[in-house]
């Protein structure tokens, strides 16, 4: 499958927090270099998301702000 | 200034491509890997954005998705 | 490829009009039901996408909201 | 009322998830076609969502990923 | 209508810019408090907006950040 | 630090509510407008975000959605 999203960045899971609907996912994209995903519960279990598995982090350009010092 | 967006990655710009109204901004985040943020054309001339410089890309953790094989 | 997006729907595309950066996709997800997405013109090349392409909307939770009257 | 959202999905709810300040609301927006939509517990109580309720789910098109297998 | 969304703010259109498939709308919400919406140029049209109107800017909580000096 | 975020709007925070994952975090950005932000628990923490505190409500313009009666 490939996505008009214009950011995938695969990684490794460091660490996963579930609520009650909503989960955590920590990700590390690059040595130091981790981004973390609010996703359903649902879906941590539909994709039975653990520590250490390979995935992507997906983000649409539109979601992405730019900051400067 | 501090965010309470979790994804906050410092990198360098590699191309501002503008429309009338929004613009593409593509920042290396770590050697081989890039972000591509989707803002304004208003944004990139008010901050002054140019290949070279040092930004962060600041992302809400609800606007990442996490993808598997 | 699998998502954590709750939000995945099958369909084919009605219309593509593309701006300078920004491409509207219309996709029709049922009879008479049809979705728009505004995604990156890069994108629209990257995927080659066409009138008549099966595609797939997708869409995160948190991006979806309710209305009643 | 009247959206700039160019998606707007008429149908019923078919099920509502609370947990302590998110929740899922799961609407059928066609025979087969179901959307997922996180919200706030409190626009749950503040509309009083219910299943079987005739709801609309509202989607920004720039919310809208296209992908391809 | 009524939203899910938690953020509905009242106010009048001070300006609106077209690009190809993508518009600004400014938006005074309060005194000297704008809001600037990206929105389609499809949706300008089709909800035939322009300066002076009284509309409102809606806002899903899950899409505002906070930031502390 | 700048933003290419289009809405900064500074305010007081009048209320916290957190779940498991996720909080609520009500602003009052001018006399009787309130934003609602949906930020992670973690943030709340990071931030030590406390009633009363200054902060700013920052929304990209592309999570701006214009409606009119």
């Amino acid at each position: 499958m490939r996505f008009s999203a214009r950011n995938i960045l695969s990684g490794t899971i460091l660490k996963v927090t579930r609520g009650a609907t909503t989960a955590h996912v920590v990700v590390e994209v690059a040595p130091g270099r981790i981004l973390t995903a609010s996703i359903t519960t649902e879906a941590v279990d539909d994709l039975d998301l653990r520590v250490g598995m390979a995935v992507a982090a997906v983000i649409k350009a539109s979601d992405v702000m730019i900051a400067i010092d």
